[in-house]
């Protein structure tokens, strides 16, 4: 797929030159639509941990320049040849992935985010259009998707708060499908965060009885208001012992070092804890909690397409979103030092009308 | 059910006194047959690594003295009045376990070795039968048991080589019934001892391609006749590698510390990779192991009642024993050593006629 000779386009974007410069104006190029592509203009993007991360190259793979962004919201402007599923004026979402080899085991299930060598990434990836260049993300103005990577967006929703939905969202709702999450599921959720509290609004959605676990006081009405039936201070031992054994599923949020073997125990026999987030360092696991009882240690990354579009159509239908703060572009690196701080409910979200402006 | 006053005799044994003593012959009590209990005269008693650690206390819960064995296959001498499904005469076996609570949620679905308030091991627990006592093992003339906890035992198996299907064989068959391994399944085992071996025979019976993995390259000859169709050598870098995501189900048997990354890698999309061993210092896990693809880590004891007796159904069918070493219990303390050296093939199983001789 990979083509060297592509007509290209520029356009404003928002990005980072060095892993140690904060995030300013760019121009990239984007390809003109090829046939199976839809061009969106961007109305709104998600910001995710993992853009931090990939701006400041804390996970060492970052090619400069980096345009982070996978939560995008937008509207179609152009529309290749042969694309089917839409057409100009709809409305549109991007997610963690724009392709995947479409051949591998994985790819033909229909579990392209599994897929054997690697899905390309919104932002960072090889490019499969370009040869030698790197995918930009959502922190532009237009961005050019094979049309099978594309999300419809349900019209009753708020738009800039859908936006969270396409990697907070999935991340935890394809696990708490997965793992049959539902009527009469206790369910356990780690860490109230972007992708925690959308946890609790999915689970609580599904119909299951939904326990969180913080480590903050200061969170517990929060969590209730999100849809908690219960809230447990993790650092409360006592609390956690009543606990002990009684969950069906855990959601584990927690991107930091965390004892694991202390929510372990809180599953009932065949119970599953997922995680959802990526700690830097090995999670010591004692080998006693996942043998009396038999016990599951998992984890989940993203979801697939068809579970995406799943995931927006279930979130039309109960009426969620994500709970969002609004900036503008020109905000950004103030939102990633807040973010690092945990000084967001839930998520931020860049409106990106703002990008006009530079 | 605990009672204070029951008629007791006595009945020779082997066992320990202290942590630091070698075993020695001694004389226990075993209680009369209540009702529902059987008497087993013990004709043949498998020796598991957990009896050795009990009886050095090296999982520092040992009350002394202490008789250990549970791998015991032996012959009904008597029967309580509503005992139904055993006669004198009749062939049986006892494996862990010898009680449990049998009104928990686990109990109540047949699933009692994972008793909500612990099953009663058939060494070294609390006697519900005799208060203040802790049951003693097969390392003796003769025991009695509840019906409910006694397997029949099928008559075209060789009777000492039976034995350690017990612990050795229901610890491997029931997570690689609970996984669903069957023909078209790529399994790996970790580890060719006591386990391992049991492991690599039950899942070739199941029809199950087996990839054996040792540190071992003497070993390698021994899986393959065992029933292994592949061998690699875990210190092979390239080898490893070329295994990558390919396995649906592993069984790890070893209870050494070992890296379990390097395992977990070897899985498939929605692999499992299930403990059996349990390794006393926590295993370190590497999350992005768990999330791409998305991978299970879990654990396994033993296996229900039921289930043993399906185990032993399916080796019966199949031809399955253990290879063992027959010893005489005047050669414990040897065997232990010899165990600590890994120097068995692949199972010490006592014959118990020779405790006459004490």
């Amino acid at each position: 797929m990979a083509t060297t000779n592509v007509t290209t386009t520029n356009v404003r974007a928002f990005g980072a030159n060095a892993a140690d410069e904060a995030l300013a104006a760019m121009s990239i190029q984007r390809r003109e639509p090829t046939p199976h592509d839809v061009e969106i203009e961007i109305m709104y993007c998600g910001v995710c941990h993992s853009d931090l991360h990939t701006a400041r190259n804390e996970w060492h793979g970052t090619v400069y320049p980096c345009v982070p962004g996978h939560e995008i919201v937008g509207k179609i402007v152009r529309v290749g040849d042969h694309v089917t599923r839409f057409k100009t004026g709809d409305l549109a979402a991007v997610g963690c992935m724009v392709d995947s080899c479409q051949e591998c085991e994985q790819c033909k299930i229909g579990q392209e985010q599994y897929c054997e060598v690697g899905f390309t990434g919104t932002y960072n990836d090889p490019d499969l259009h370009q040869e030698g260049k790197r995918t930009f993300g959502g922190y532009s103005e237009r961005i050019v998707v094979n049309e099978k990577f594309v999300l419809r967006v349900p019209e009753n929703l708020e738009l800039a708060a859908v936006a969270p939905l396409l990697c907070a969202g999935i991340t935890t709702y394809s696990p708490l499908r997965h793992w049959n999450v539902g009527p009469g599921t206790k369910v356990g959720v780690v860490g109230i965060g972007g992708l925690g509290h959308m946890a609790i609004k999915l689970a609580h959605a599904m119909g299951a009885h939904v326990t969180v676990f913080t480590t903050s006081e200061s969170k517990r009405a929060d969590a209730m208001r999100l849809g908690a039936d219960e809230v447990v201070l993790s650092s409360d031992a006592d609390a956690m012992a009543k606990k002990a054994k009684s969950l069906n599923f855990i959601l584990d949020a927690v991107s930091a070092s965390h004892d694991i073997n202390a929510y372990l125990q809180l599953l009932k026999l065949d119970g599953t804890l997922a995680l959802v987030g990526a700690p830097e360092h090995p999670l010591p696991v004692a080998a006693f909690n996942l043998l009396l009882p038999r016990r599951n240690f998992s984890g989940s990354a993203i979801g697939s397409i068809a579970e995406t579009q799943e995931m927006l159509d279930f979130c039309s239908k109960h009426g969620i979103v994500s709970d969002i703060e609004l900036i503008n572009i020109q905000q950004i690196n103030e939102a990633y030092e807040r973010l690092l701080k945990g000084d967001v409910r839930y998520r931020f979200v860049i409106d990106m009308k703002s990008i006009a402006g530079n």
